[in-house]
């Protein structure tokens, strides 16, 4: 089916755009009543997560309401250990919890499963992305993802959410060989997984690695990028976005590899980044999230500030991170109006 | 009284040194069991800060037990929020807790004091260090420390820890007047306790910017590091370090204010830090704080392989962050001995 809005997938490659293309990352949910109410019929986030025709509705209510460029399907990173054997809890209020973790490699043939059909595991997120594709009817595209191996790692090890991960990191000095073929396990997993996404009608997919930022730089690129560029390099299909959150030091290494954009925290100079990356990627971010607690008018002058600092074309607007719960809906729109608005 | 072994202040004034020097954050007290009897004798870490005589006690125990380069006064940043009026309390394993945060202009008059004598509310670190310098007898420098004002800033507000400090943030788009009166109630405090800490003793002071990263590269400069320009103008009397954790893009901004040594935490690159700054600055750090937890063979290569990155004799060695408390300190010592017996 045609996209009447392809935007999105033009800037990405680098072709010509009429305006910059603009999306939230987790704005599929989270700041809307209408998701809520779909949230609160059922008895928890993983049951919305694994039910496809509620997990379209919800994707699909931001493309509706917020009028952004692009939709992303409704899931969850950690969907990719648990299909590996190791059952998630997401508990209210705190965040995922696995009652176990990979201690050893022994834990590896019943926690770090590979052998096994990504449909027959994760039908329920290929059936989704099929529903919104045939809901949406062409007006946007539909953004895949994926958590990053080296991110999905750290939840592995530690079971839940840490400010130092260290647990994982140890992992890296003590016991290389079990986190390289732990990472490598998640690894060939993600891509047959980001592949039947491709498949079921995902335009695009972008891969997220939100604890890039507490490896060094050489630990970065062997544990980290490493197998992000195996993925990258697997993903010929559509185009590709590698979001490593707080690798700074990263920016011009993830140029070296096979993908289409590289996503900026907005702790991350746009100026600086575009020196490193030159005209070879598409940038995306990175308006800090608490932006959209200022006034509309404020809303307004803070995101026109950032789109004056682009010098380049090749660029998709969102924020440097997801969208905080707590922002009202109507800032979102300020945001988006704002970008949809600015002559290129 | 003359200091026996001053490296770490010809260091930090870019003098010729014959070996880098070497300290550790956090080293008064976490892993040595020599530091934790002496705590697990009272009834709480407030206690032993508030405590010259046993703050003394663990400051030293460092230079004694690990043979580092300088001591560093045992104490707290939240002593200043505490002496501004808000008390603290240290919460065992969750961290610190204020039960009263700043909402408004309104709470200044009784919970962001500066109508106050630093003497009179903090003489017990004034104390600590009078006793520790007479108890060093010249072995070693003494560093003294305060929170940046940004850091400072976010637990007025928040009250605790928290993984965004969104609302800390929230309130530099709300209301900056608010953000920019606080920053500089607890500037004016930091620089009057900063100078007291030097008049007891203090050889060298660092400023803690822990929180530096969650910052846009713009509002660091306007909120962070336009205050910290404000103490490190004013302390002239010793050389100043500034720690700003994670400001990767502020780098070059930091290298433009009045300071001798910049940190640097683990996930920067120091070859890309010292492009930056050239021969303006020593740089302090950064080897990984896990990499402690490898073999004793792997802490000694690992810590060569950071000396072998450096191309300046402007270095003090440290761990990229706070030594953390499962270290064996046996691992410290290997790291330690490796940078002293490394020939320059």
């Amino acid at each position: 089916m045609e996209i009447k809005n392809d935007l999105i997938l033009r800037a990405a490659r680098g072709e010509n755009i009429e305006r910059y293309p603009v999306w939230l990352m987790r704005q599929a949910g989270r700041i809307l009543p209408e998701y809520r109410a779909v949230r609160n019929s059922l008895s928890g986030f993983k049951e919305l997560v694994e039910t496809p025709k509620l997990a379209a509705e919800v994707t699909i209510q931001p493309v509706d309401i917020l009028d952004v460029d692009a939709a992303i399907i409704f899931s969850d990173i950690l969907v990719i250990p648990e299909a590996m054997g190791l059952t998630y809890e997401m508990v209210e209020k705190k965040g995922p919890y696995f009652p176990k973790t990979i201690k050893s490699l022994d834990d590896f043939a019943s926690h770090a499963q590979t052998d096994f059909d990504v449909n027959d595991r994760l039908g329920y997120v290929m059936e989704a992305i099929q529903i919104t594709k045939k809901e949406l009817s062409g007006r946007v595209p539909l953004i895949g993802f994926a958590g990053a191996p080296w991110t999905i790692f750290c939840y592995m090890i530690e079971g839940q959410g840490s400010k130092t991960f260290s647990k994982a990191r140890k992992v890296l000095y003590t016991n290389p060989k079990l986190a390289h073929d732990l990472l490598q396990r998640i690894t060939d997993v993600t891509v047959r997984y980001l592949k039947a996404q491709i498949k079921a009608g995902a335009d695009m997919v972008q891969v997220f690695d939100s604890w890039a930022g507490i490896l060094g730089h050489e630990q970065y690129l062997t544990f980290g990028l490493e197998y992000i560029k195996q993925i990258t390099s697997a993903i010929t299909e559509v185009p590709v976005t590698v979001f490593s959150k707080g690798a700074y030091a990263a920016i011009e290494d993830i140029a070296q590899i096979p993908c289409n954009t590289i996503g900026l925290d907005w702790n991350m100079n746009i100026g600086q980044a575009r020196d490193i990356v030159k005209e070879t990627r598409t940038l995306q971010g990175n308006l800090d999230p608490c932006a959209l607690y200022a006034s509309h008018k404020e809303v307004e002058a803070l995101t026109k500030n950032m789109l004056e600092t682009f010098e380049s074309k090749r660029h998709i607007v969102n924020l440097g991170h997801g969208v905080y719960p707590d922002i009202d809906p109507e800032k979102v729109k300020t945001f988006i109006k704002t970008v949809k608005s600015y002559e290129l």
